[in-house]
């Protein structure tokens, strides 16, 4: 009786609702969900976990041109079942993954959309995830017009929330921590626009947005297994606490997505746990996306790469032959560099590569097309089958496959999709012919067709026909400005990963990216796929490079070893130049060393925006790496060994940060020392402000 | 002085204009331009011919985003030349074809633009061209936002004018007959609107429009090479009597055109001529396009064809394998047919097409996704390289080629059009494998990339992609709802003809097409390139399908005899199923022997609306054939046999409508007689309401 009364009192539209409640607990019955209709037909949904509500009556579904969908349903049937699986990601973090939830089937029925509605909830033991299907008994081949979703997110306070704005055309967005009631794009926008920013609704957030509850309850929203829909925002109602689904558009403003039955949406989710470490650990967007598609899998090879392309962002090379485009030009200063892609430096970059052991060379700017790549809305700008004249693709080719190096292509569309798609078959084919597999894209730009928007619908789409064009081409592909990703790697996993965040990039030409930058895009951004963020730089400083810049890395040089086990990812390039590499290369020996494949991982702490240390054991080895990074405060942290296998011995060593060093004031020193531990042993982690720790835990 | 003080007291805004004036006049100089600039630096234009004004001071320019070109030119210099040349098409309407006019090359500077911008003249004995040639000195690279074009057509007074809407997305429009002050779309739509319309202000009308003048002076405005931009359409000051240009816009429906420079504009012409003849006579807008950018053109063939599509466009038959698309259910009726493209059927069309001598077999319906053809605006729809079911690919290539008959592949996108640009290569790939050389491709519905408009820049740059790649795949195309042609044909002669008008098809299930449709068409939509009309239909009515129906074709048969020779087109169908050709093979025996290339043309008469009679001699033969329509009205005319050979005899054998012939009442009678002729004598042809006449004369 209580829980009915609670629903007349406080919930009126709810009144009668107990016929059609129906709730569905996790596996271990720490989370809940109830769903049911209200009188007029609506669907609301609540979720509790730990016996506390965390997201209070919230109402489901949408509007669409074509069929009053709000309300008047009823309900047809429920179903529950169990799942419970166990799964080997071809890489990942972990050697395999528990899938494991319940679900419950709610299905209605509606009588002018003329068949069901179920919103399919799978609930497991660190949060939920639930989609919309659309039944197509006798309404197949229907089309639906979506004009708005309707599902809402009710908060049960004001929760400090990590968020980056509702935009339609970028990821690359610092965070901002503040209460739900205190989010504000504008605000945020007068300190850190960015010039390829769309956002129309100021109230706006992207997901994943993680929110931290005033007893340590950490809540994640986010999607899973984005399809043919567009990207989920939220729209938040600061005096409610509340979030509203808020979908990309199509070019035409007024359509969210136009879809053909059968069609379910992508998943909305509910992460759920009583610490910020255990939002790190989940593997529920991946569990709810499809087992992988690819049948042959043994050429998908998690790597690190070098590669020509620091060195246009710090003003020292350009990416076209005509030598007009670098990022300082796209930032409106005077380009001095002459093109980096030419044969000498390419060759350079293999040789480094085969001596300190890295698998690829990316190489940006080699083929034609990039004096126009930057704001021109050109519908053809790039030839995928055509280097420049200096760059000569059959000897690099040749040289590479000698040293055993693998050129990494680079297909920039300066986001003239139809123009890549028309070319796709050409460039793979051109791609293998020269024994490359893997490939970096990137979507630089307003996107053609124009007025769709790179987290839209059409785009995508786009997307998803990259990793399976390339999948069938055997190549891997790791894309830059796509959407933000919703755990397609499971299904896809030789996508390899993504920008769709604020890389390291922005720290060589913009105010750049907050010493607590990296200790947030775990807890959001990365939650649902990996990153290529590029770590790894030496010289934060830009005015090396000139003197007149004022550029840095907020970073210590022993932090950016580090982010190669805090920043998950099984692409990591070393995105320094050799030559400084070269000048600290007992420095460089924990990039060398480090895995980019693992087995196993321990969240060891973690306080999102602040600090994180985690240690990952080497996938098929019983080595381990520990990454310690911290914001602009010190931190120092007694790690427990306990990770370590029982009963060995290993050599730890230890980059910490150098004495007296901080981001700003003295960013370069690092200490290197090596001991013996083993396993309980303890290990004090010292970090500078803006600092990091790196360890390399080898069997001895 | 007269001209100046006319300039000085009717157009203030040109004083001082003296010095910046400058004139170039035809070859014969019957037509004559002037331009100039006005005090504020806009630039203005007239044309005279015959020494009347025929387009008075008008303004010339654009308007971008980026620079205010509205005014501030100043003349930097301009340059006359004279070019004549004589080429010889591919195929055509005639064998060889003088393009001789005078050039004046009016350059102006101007300071915002940075560069100067070159108004480029050609003035031709029978009307002029020009357009806008942005310099790239210092300027190569930069980006123009086009956001409209201020170019205006004033007329000199409210002549009789042919038209249809300017529509963004078709031209299957019923053309109007009015004065240019009672120019109303919203009036023609009360009676005439079409479902897939987009007319976005009511005093738009298409190009090319043509005019007489009470002098019985003919004016067209229309376009030529139209690549890169919107189509020209002509917003009505009916009130002045002044058209301006009013291009499509792209998906932003503030721009109308981005363009990198180098980038000149299509021309803007205007046709002139003392009579209707003489506009059916130039060939100034295919003297205004590139040369032929084919090296080998040996496999370009002009062809008269058959087809599986006249069955789906009177509920015989469906495209899809699943019965549930033809024109019935696209205009909302009862589906009764079966999936036509079947295996038996094809081969029946084959042995048809071989017995007959036609070139071709058209298959629609052939490859899988119809069922989701229309409306349903779905990224992905068909698959240009997989066969239904019940269609043996194999089989019936094979056939084929026993039987010496191509099979001409269909490519219907749905206007999803980045999923054909994907597909194009395998699609051509497949085309060659199977034996095919030729395609029609379709775009029904609204386009994909949403936004973007049939006629606007992104798709007109398709078309033009869809010309060349097929070329280079050595395969002839014939576009359906395309943009109307602009005398690419000139360029690309592989693009052998276009939809993009009302044709044949909406007599079986709408209100048809007036009987005078046929006789507005060669003056306005023919003049930029020849239509796949798809005539030959002898059961004009739709009751002989399903006694419930009343559309009928408004014609009599001979009259769709005549129009193999009055719309002129290189490809040619007969449209009609082969059962009902069966029926009448004495009548079919024209559409055997009629050419669809010629070394020669007569026009005999002409009124636009009401009657046209043509002769025209077939290619490499000294053998004639002539066509005589009419509208609604009966029509006589005595035809003088000028045209034949000297010395020789001809049999001439008449298709005539047959007694009591009418289009409405008494559509079946053609009388059929031969006699023998010889160049002078005279034929009365006597053509019943909405009749026609067709003449073959056969060297004895």
């Amino acid at each position: 009786m209580k829980h009915l009364l609670f629903l007349l009192l406080l919930l009126p539209c709810l009144a009668n609702a107990q016929n059609t409640l129906r709730s569905v607990s996790s596996p271990d019955k720490k989370v809940s969900v109830t769903i049911g209709l209200n009188k007029t037909g609506e669907p609301f949904y609540k979720v509790s976990f730990n016996g506390k509500t965390v997201v209070d009556w919230s109402r489901l579904g949408f509007t669409t041109k074509e069929t009053d969908l709000r309300s008047g349903y009823t309900l047809m049937n429920a179903q529950t079942s169990t799942f419970d699986e166990t799964w080997k990601p071809v890489w990942g973090e972990v050697a395999q993954i528990r899938n494991h939830y319940n679900e419950l089937r709610y299905t209605m029925g509606h009588q002018q959309l003329g068949s069901a509605l179920t919103i399919q909830f799978r609930v497991f033991n660190d949060g939920i995830g639930f989609r919309y299907d659309f039944l197509t008994k006798d309404n197949e081949g229907k089309k639906l017009t979506f004009t708005d979703e309707l599902t809402e997110f009710q908060m049960t306070g004001d929760h400090t929330a990590w968020w980056i704005p509702g935009d339609f055309d970028s990821n690359e967005h610092v965070y901002t921590t503040c209460k739900i009631s205190e989010i504000d794009c504008a605000r945020y926008n007068r300190e850190h626009a960015i010039a390829t920013q769309h956002i129309v609704k100021m109230k706006n957030t992207q997901t994943p947005i993680t929110m931290r509850m005033a007893d340590g309850t950490h809540i994640t929203i986010a999607e899973a297994a984005l399809a043919d829909f567009g990207a989920l925002h939220l729209e938040t109602d600061v005096k409610k606490l509340k979030f509203k689904a808020f979908l990309i558009s199509t070019a035409d403003s007024t359509v969210k997505s136009v879809n053909t039955l059968p069609f379910h949406t992508p998943w909305r989710v509910v992460l759920l746990s009583k610490d910020a470490a255990g939002i790190l650990q989940s593997k529920l967007i991946m569990n709810l996306n499809e087992p992988c598609k690819i049948q042959d899998v043994s050429w998908i090879k998690p790597q690190k790469y070098v590669g020509v392309w620091w060195e246009m962002h710090v003003g020292l090379a350009t990416w076209d032959y005509e030598a007009t485009a670098d990022m300082m030009a796209a930032t409106g200063r005077e380009v001095k560099g002459k093109h980096g892609a030419n044969t000498e430096n390419v060759l350079r970059y293999v040789d480094f590569a085969a001596q300190y052991g890295f698998d690829g060379v990316l190489v940006e700017g080699w083929n034609t097309g990039w004096k126009d790549w930057f704001g021109k809305m050109k519908d053809e700008v790039f030839d995928f089958a055509k280097p420049y004249p200096d760059f000569d693709m059959d000897r690099i080719s040749r040289y590479a496959k000698e040293k055993g190096v693998k050129i990494i292509s680079h297909h920039e569309t300066s986001a003239a999709v139809p123009s890549y798609e028309r070319q796709m078959d050409a460039a793979y084919a051109y791609m293998k012919k020269n024994g490359q597999n893997a490939v970096k894209t990137g979507y630089v730009g307003k996107i053609i067709p124009r007025g769709e928007w790179h987290d839209g619908q059409w785009m995508n789409n786009h997307y998803l026909r990259v990793a399976e064009r390339t999948a069938q081409n055997q190549i891997m592909v790791d894309m830059h400005e796509p959407v933000r990703p919703s755990g397609w790697h499971r299904t896809w996993p030789n996508w390899l990963a993504s920008e769709a965040t604020r890389g390291q990039e922005f720290n060589a030409w913009s105010t750049g990216n907050p010493p607590e930058h990296e200790c947030i895009l775990p807890f959001t951004r990365s939650l649902g796929g990996p990153i290529d963020y590029t770590p790894g730089i030496f010289e934060v400083r830009m005015s090396a490079y000139d003197p007149k810049k004022t550029e840095v890395v907020h970073t210590t040089v022993a932090k950016q070893l580090a982010l190669y086990v805090t920043l998950y990812s099984p692409l990591q390039m070393a995105a320094d130049l050799p030559e400084n590499y070269e000048k600290r290369l007992d420095v460089f020996q924990f990039i060398r060393d480090v895995p980019v494949d693992w087995d196993d991982t321990k969240i060891l702490e973690a306080s999102i925006g602040d600090y994180m240390t985690v240690a990952r054991r080497q996938k098929g080895a019983q080595n381990w790496f520990l990454g310690s990074i911290t914001d602009e405060n010190p931190h120092k942290f007694e790690a427990r060994l306990d990770f370590l296998a029982p009963g060995k011995t290993y050599v730890a060593t230890i980059y910490a940060d150098g004495k007296g060093a901080h981001w700003k004031d003295n960013p370069y020193p690092v200490s290197i020392r090596s001991i013996e531990v083993k396993k309980g042993d303890k290990l004090l982690l010292d970090l500078a402000a803006g600092g990091g720790c790196a360890v390399s835990f080898k069997v001895k």
